[in-house]
């Protein structure tokens, strides 16, 4: 606490990342990185680009990016708004079109930043119970609200809403945003993209650092109807006019391109989520049927705190929330099969049947 | 204007960045870029960490960069704050340390994202007056506010305060932060940082875009007493965990490790200057001591709009701000010697001696 801070400013409570280690030879299955390197062609475009022209401004508003967004997922560049990974684009939203009188909501159990988001823009928010299996209830997300914000698959129980029952929360809230945050919807979700052009309260978030291998460049976009693009524009050109270095822009673009790389290195990591699973059962787990690059799982003789311990003894890093109803639940990035198969072996002598 | 948008969001007027031509075949004399490309060893760093770590998260705290400022201006990690330029630099500073009851204050003629920050916060500002000669007088300053922001050397017009005048500012305001954003300090004017440890209300932030020619990688920092770094930290923490990814810290450190390559530059376009400067004051320009990158002047006989069109015609860009007392002013980026040239040879034709 300091006398030259802002008011507001101790009452922030940060959002804390998983662990970034600085040793190497860790299985790290703590922050839901891609296992697989990115497209070859996103190395070779940010030589390039690194090579040529860094001294130079950006694109301010990232257009060559909004157009590949435009070419994969049938939008127009209007309705794209990009910003320097998926968290800041989320920032811009709560502040450009989440910031009314009555108060916003989202899930009791999903992504710990948006509660963060709320308090850094003294945004009043509710809270809505997940079910008993952890779905989300869309009717319970009938009542007055300044807006809904959905994680889907949500983190970080993994679980997905079809777009039916998406389409029933944005016809039910005609006068609110409804953002579906899309992190993980490549990994097996259905996307809502579809509904953009149909919806004028939606807004679809999308980032590149989980299926596109990309965590380290920082990409994030959102796609909805023109109006709410502008209004974030507002925010972001009093902001940072420039959000996005070349080299994400470039890098991006290749990323978007690279449709063979995205599907092959997707269906690898939902084949070995698979094995995970099945495994992790096998050795007595609850695991909740995930749709993310990531299992959330319970053991019901074991306590997650101690799991975590042993896992870390084992050089195994995975991530565990202090939070209620999820506290004997482990969060379990989907890696390679090499480390599945350090994870099932390091578990088999945690947990012996 | 939409429904959707948060009742502030219509009250925004963003920042306008300079044009961004998407052609070549320009002389870009307009936004205040480096003419000489970055030390190589920035362009080795890039291309070697985007072929090996791309699909895992940055630093959430940019120690590495941190780590490199430390070294170069010879203050400890806890006095550094590292943000995605120094535009977002400046917005967490203005929503952490600047969001008081008092209003800010900040020159009437200076940076005009100042203002826009303000607004997208709602923290009241009133503008003191530079002198008839553009100056800033400390004296002026000397009132009830929430805080003061100076650019050293101010922009547009390239004059710098003494650090003796600085000082002065931070012994008569002990009970407000006073940001001097040096944005173009390595061009010829005295940093602050000497001052930071000495005063706990002074903020000192810098930029990689100009001295070190890295504008296309976006990456800014601030130092201070870490009271108000931490007061940064908070915010940031509650928008974005990893505002620079992996590309610009590598490229960050590289920069700043290349002492030559910065001496060498800087020196170069110091000289260039001299030459516009005395080229445009032969053609009878009126032209303002400068220690920027970029040099301000008028003519007391040619229309700035007029001139600003027929500089246009002959491909080369200058900056323009429609702003009381400084309409008939141009501000011109110091280019290499060949866009020396070029420029005073356009203005030659549209300065009939």
């Amino acid at each position: 606490m300091s006398r030259f801070w802002s008011k507001t400013i101790c009452g922030l409570s940060p959002y804390v990342p998983g662990e970034q280690p600085r040793v190497d030879d860790l299985v790290k299955l703590n922050t839901n990185e891609n296992p697989y390197d990115p497209s070859p062609r996103v190395v070779e475009a940010i030589a390039q680009e690194a090579a040529q022209r860094l001294r130079l401004y950006p694109e301010p508003e990232s257009d060559s990016v909004r157009r590949a967004v435009c070419r994969h997922h049938g939008v127009s560049p209007e309705q794209v708004f990009v910003g320097n990974g998926s968290d800041e684009v989320l920032a811009h939203v709560f502040r450009a079109l989440l910031q009314h009188e009555a108060p916003i909501l989202f899930p009791d159990v999903t992504y710990t930043f948006y509660p963060v988001f709320a308090r850094l823009y003294g945004i009043a928010y509710e809270t809505v119970a997940l079910d008993a299996h952890f779905n989300v209830r869309v009717d319970d997300y009938v009542r007055p609200n300044g807006g809904i914000v959905l994680a889907n698959p949500n983190a970080p129980t993994g679980l997905a809403l079809p777009i039916a029952q998406i389409e029933r929360l944005l016809q039910r809230n005609r006068d609110s945003v409804v953002v579906v945050d899309e992190a993980y919807v490549d990994f097996g979700a259905e996307s809502a993209v579809p509904l953009v052009g149909r919806y004028d309260n939606l807004l679809v978030v999308h980032t590149l650092s989980k299926a596109r291998s990309l965590a380290g460049l920082r990409v994030g976009f959102a796609m909805g109807h023109p109006e709410l693009v502008e209004g974030l524009e507002r925010v972001k050109n009093s902001f940072n006019s420039y959000p996005l270095d070349r080299l994400a822009i470039v890098g991006a673009v290749a990323a978007l391109e690279d449709q063979d790389h995205f599907e092959r290195t997707r269906q690898s990591i939902m084949i070995t989520r698979t094995v995970v699973t099945e495994g992790l059962r096998e050795l007595g787990f609850e695991v909740l049927p995930s749709c993310a690059n990531f299992v959330f799982a319970r053991h019901p003789q074991h306590d997650a705190r101690a799991l975590l311990r042993g896992l870390r003894e084992a050089r195994i890093l995975v991530r565990h929330f202090s939070a209620p109803r999820i506290e004997q639940f482990l969060r379990i990035s989907i890696g390679t099969d090499y480390d599945a198969v350090a994870l099932l072996g390091a578990l088999r002598l945690l947990v012996p049947k």
